[in-house]
């Protein structure tokens, strides 16, 4: 399939399929991974708790662009038990990371490459402490899905996908060649996957950051919905203070983004029916928050370079705080 | 009373005695004012809920200093039976300001003045408003004590009052004569309360609002008491950072404070028993809070005067959203 889809592209020598595994396969992973079975790639997926349900019943997809149900997907319980993958898909949060080692050296072979679509910025350095950083993708997802049972997905927005090579915190990683990220784009085209590829992953990233920085912190920190924090003119005006400050950062690390980029993500936030953010979920039900993937990570950039970033440092402090003293 | 002590100042015309009246007989009217009754100053007490209960009981201090009780004392449970007053002690909360001419109108003489013992930068403009800018001095006080039952008041520690000639917003209104502080004073001083006079009531505020400022606002935004706080690594540098960026604005609006103040407001809330700033308990207990006095006057007199302020910015924005939001 994905051989096809390369020639439409014009490419003379048409590659070999990829082989794709799913590691995370919840509400990210399993929505993206489904879609790519379900257009009949070689896709494998790791699941824990689900493992048995989804082998009798498989994967189920509520979505708004049409249900579709997987009755037999290629699922292990164990990664020991995985083929050799050429490109392993990570959704599971970045909190879990300190699992990387364990889950992808079985399955790894002389080149095969990750795609990483965790939120934060830099997620990509645990992947790349394991596979190597000429192997590693990075990219983010504008999805809203959760997994409503085992095995079962809901879909209820959007699900664009902007990726491109992982160049390491200092920007100087050759990344994987293009070939092969040129090959993932189409083969998620083919799966009818919105995507697009980027020669400037930072950008994107700074991009994203822009609404979770604010939306993820405040959701917690004030203990409120996204449309509570639009509403209140205070914390209106402050989630616009702290977007223009991670602009502010993203530019003066090298990233160029207009400043009406602001205007987009609060009309953006308006338009979004009433949303609990993946960080007040996670929180609410004793989760780990991600909360050095997405501010953490951010703070260190700014202050690697010198950067004064005093909302996004307040923001982080007092997350680390709420983290340590949940009741 | 007030003459001895004026002589002992060496003062040759001993002036008239003071006639004092407690608006807002609580944890700090209740304290100073009973103090000043007990060492046998004039002193009409203002009260609601509890005037009957101290008609027939009098009113009961518990205190770290030696317990007392005053069987019967000048109280009065409205504003118009009161008697002409000299100096009228204001320890109503800022949040009642509303009242304030409802309350001060019916004592007033042509040489009235106010005494403003609220926590807060500019607080006494409210007062000024009713009574005019020259009849009012403005004060801190360093004091722990709680209201534990009518007419009843536990003094846990401290009890400093710092008090001075209020200039106003511009700082060029007159301010009462330097007599009648210095009678203030003296009377203060013969009831045992540490008392000091400053001419500079700008630096007094801002000093101890670098410890309002963060140990307030942290305390309802985080839930926490100082211990907790202190304890923990990020709020407890975050605490310091807000500390800093509070000093940084009172330098810059004129109030020259040491950079080791900042230490000394961390150590000194290390040294602290495990403490719920007022601020907190008015949150918790439903109670109006103080942040426009504290957090908002602060941050006007920084944007007045173009002074960044964004760490104080996003805490009154994140204290405004939670004040509204409270179940």
């Amino acid at each position: 399939m994905s051989s096809s889809s390369l020639e439409s592209n014009g490419t003379t020598s048409p590659s070999k399929p990829l082989r794709y595994g799913i590691i995370g396969s919840g509400a990210l992973g399993g929505y993206y991974g489904g879609l790519m079975a379900k257009a009949g790639l070689d896709v494998h997926f790791l699941f824990h708790s689900d493992f048995h349900h989804v082998k009798k019943h498989g994967l189920k997809v509520d979505s708004k662009n049409g249900d579709f149900h997987l009755p037999s997907v290629q699922a292990y319980d164990c990664v020991d038990n995985m083929p050799p993958l050429d490109v392993v898909i990570l959704g599971l949060k970045s909190t879990q990371n300190h699992q990387l080692p364990k889950l992808l050296k079985p399955w790894l072979h002389s080149k095969t490459i990750a795609l990483v679509l965790q939120n934060g910025l830099n997620v990509e350095q645990a992947t790349a402490a394991v596979l190597g950083p000429e192997r590693i993708a990075g990219g983010c997802c504008f999805l809203c899905s959760n997994k409503v049972g085992p095995g079962h997905i809901r879909h209820l927005d959007y699900g664009r996908i902007v990726f491109g090579a992982y160049r390491g915190v200092d920007s100087n990683a050759i990344g994987p060649d293009q070939e092969i990220l040129s090959q993932i784009h189409q083969d998620m085209n083919l799966a009818t996957i919105e995507c697009h590829l980027t020669d400037d992953l930072p950008t994107t990233k700074w991009k994203k950051l822009m609404w979770n920085i604010p939306f993820n912190g405040l959701s917690v920190i004030l203990n409120a919905s996204t449309d509570a924090i639009m509403k209140n003119p205070d914390s209106r005006l402050l989630a616009r203070r702290i977007s223009e400050e991670v602009r502010s950062i993203a530019c003066q690390t090298g990233s160029q983004i207009d400043p009406s980029y602001v205007d987009w993500v609060i009309d953006h936030t308006d338009d979004m029916v009433p949303y609990d953010s993946s960080m007040r979920l996670d929180f609410i039900h004793g989760r780990a928050i991600e909360v050095e993937a997405i501010h953490g990570n951010a703070l260190q950039a700014a202050q690697r370079k010198g950067i004064a970033a005093p909302i996004l440092e307040t923001l982080y402090q007092q997350l680390k705080f709420l983290a340590a003293h949940r009741s």
